[in-house]
């Protein structure tokens, strides 16, 4: 196990399944991440069973902030989002969640010890199908190299709630409870459809040799599913004719939106992250954590109504908070008021713990 | 001028905006159309000023069905519509609208003279930007020929129905009432979105000189927006991974779907009517004709609001009919016995003209 700001080791081993690695395994505690209330970066490199291919290699890059001795808090985001999730003194780069993150925000490093990670298969260098599960493995892993025995909370959104579901399944001891925002025990099937087509409009890029035309647009498929007809009516007016051809008037954006993303994002990294949401399957019987369930009514990807069905099935004590959102599937980005009362709200033990 | 079936005569001019093409310009009736209560195909040829892309030469293909002394009818599908709407002598194979057209169906040959025709552009000839009011110019042309003087009603399904507000705009003098099913007086932003991106499919197959792949992953992804989430549920099961790839349950349907459209659509006619949904924009309080608009609430493509807008600016007598289906915009083709009710009770008064 090699920690790049701290003295190398070799890498350890996790099996999927290992309720805890064994202790002999683990390396020591990052020296940076250490430092009180500091944020710190680190990455290890390890071996991890995955449930559709076999043992393989992983490098995994975490990010910590707030002082370990509060209560720890994982926070995951969907497919596109990474270890950096606020502006602090490890990057001064906005992270992915700014408005949920920092001081004085809902998660807040003086009160909580925040854990984010990159995907496991995000530096694209994993080409094989990743489970949902294979990233709840990796996340153990990561807990027990930063010698954290126990989560106060994990706090998962779209992709990151599918993961955070499949932690509180398979490791309830490591998890006081999960907040599940936009992201339930399945991929719906017409959810799955539009990815696969998305990644299909990559394998049409790929046929000319030219990856970036297919990645963005199936970047632009995807920006469609995460908002809604009602955000696009108020943004956008009429198709114009220009140059004997129809171009409408949402192109600019979409244009803007694939080129973001085909500079930041492997094509690899894509597709087989894609393919680990609709790899979602888990009962949700299985699951006895706390978990507050929240949905939002205009998502267009992860329907309301399997949302209530993950209700249903819980065991566990459960929350359910349905949100109202111009922004469908991505209210968790932009819906910063909203959120933040139900992240309050979920995570006021944990936070009583802190004070 | 030049039917198929009949004495050819050189081609017509008919200006967009007349609301009669002078009587000299029409050809006379093709006999096959005027055996009564006979079926009958024919075509012909002839120069119409379209709105974004001037004057051009159009062939059009029509068919009619029942006796000419009955009300007139027009019927109008979705862009993959065309002039054959049930089986017929005309034609034996099966139509696109079987459900609704045909012997003791809402619209019955025994007491309506019906007419259909392909849409111009239909045939991948003409590339050029086509506006859905040409196609209300080139039935106006074909009515003419036909020596129909009035509609008793237009009935249109999604861009049939956006043509028919075209035509009760442009052409009062020559339509009882229509009957507007998911389709309105706009292109919504977020529908035009979604086409945009079809279109961009089609664009990234064509860089690789293969247009087919490109077309069939735009009808595909078109599929996804006629067809509801609820109705993916009901149908297709969880992902699995087969060959280090994940394929989810609904793309074998979606290949079949694909495959199909490419062997039947030539890729310009997908491109230029696919455009021209987007060019959709009128106001409808220049309206004055009777219009019952039927609107689907689970409607992806054409939200109910929209209908709601649609209703609320129209002039004439209005009605509005909400259905409720699993299929979403494609409610028209199979909700069999709630359309023929919305279409026997809006044709009530030109069927009892008939009786």
């Amino acid at each position: 196990m090699s920690f790049a700001h701290t003295p190398a080791v070799e890498f350890a081993v996790f099996d999927r399944g290992d309720a805890l690695a064994t202790p002999s395994a683990l390396a020591s505690h990052p020296d940076a991440a250490s430092i009180r209330g500091a944020s710190a970066r680190g990455e290890f490199t390890f071996d991890l069973e995955l449930r559709h291919a076999g043992r393989q290699r992983i490098t995994l890059r975490y990010e910590t902030q707030g002082d370990p001795a509060l209560p720890a808090v994982f926070v995951a985001g969907g497919i596109s989002a990474h270890r950096h999730l606020c502006a602090n003194d490890a990057s001064t780069q906005a992270g992915w969640w700014e408005s949920q993150v920092g001081s004085g925000r809902a998660l807040d490093p003086a009160r909580h010890h925040l854990i984010a990670f990159d995907w496991i298969g995000a530096d694209g260098t994993l080409d094989a199908p990743l489970d949902p599960s294979d990233q709840a493995d990796a996340i153990v892993a990561l807990l027990d190299a930063l010698r954290i025995p126990r989560l106060a909370a994990f706090v998962g959104c779209s992709y990151g709630a599918m993961v955070g579901l499949q932690f509180a399944a398979r490791y309830p001891a490591r998890v006081g409870e999960l907040v599940a925002i936009s992201g339930t025990h399945r991929a719906h099937p017409y959810a799955s459809a539009w990815r696969a087509l998305q990644r299909r409009a990559v394998a049409l890029g790929a046929l000319q040799c030219d990856e970036t035309h297919g990645l963005a647009l199936a970047r632009q498929l995807a920006i469609l599913s995460y908002r809604t007809p009602e955000e696009f009516a108020a943004r956008f007016g009429a198709a114009q004719v220009s140059d004997g051809r129809v171009r409408v008037a949402a192109e600019d954006y979409l244009d803007h939106c694939g080129a973001q993303y085909v500079a930041r994002t492997p094509t690899t990294a894509y597709l087989r992250l894609s393919e680990s949401i609709d790899l979602q399957q888990l009962d949700p019987s299985v699951i006895r954590v706390p978990v507050t369930v929240v949905a939002v009514a205009e998502d267009r990807l992860v329907p309301v109504s399997d949302a209530y069905d993950l209700v249903e099935r819980l065991r566990g004590e459960t929350r359910l908070r349905v949100l109202r959102s111009l922004y469908g599937h991505d209210a968790f980005l932009k819906e910063e008021a909203e959120v933040a009362t139900v992240l309050r709200e979920a995570l006021t033990d944990c936070t009583q713990v802190a004070a």
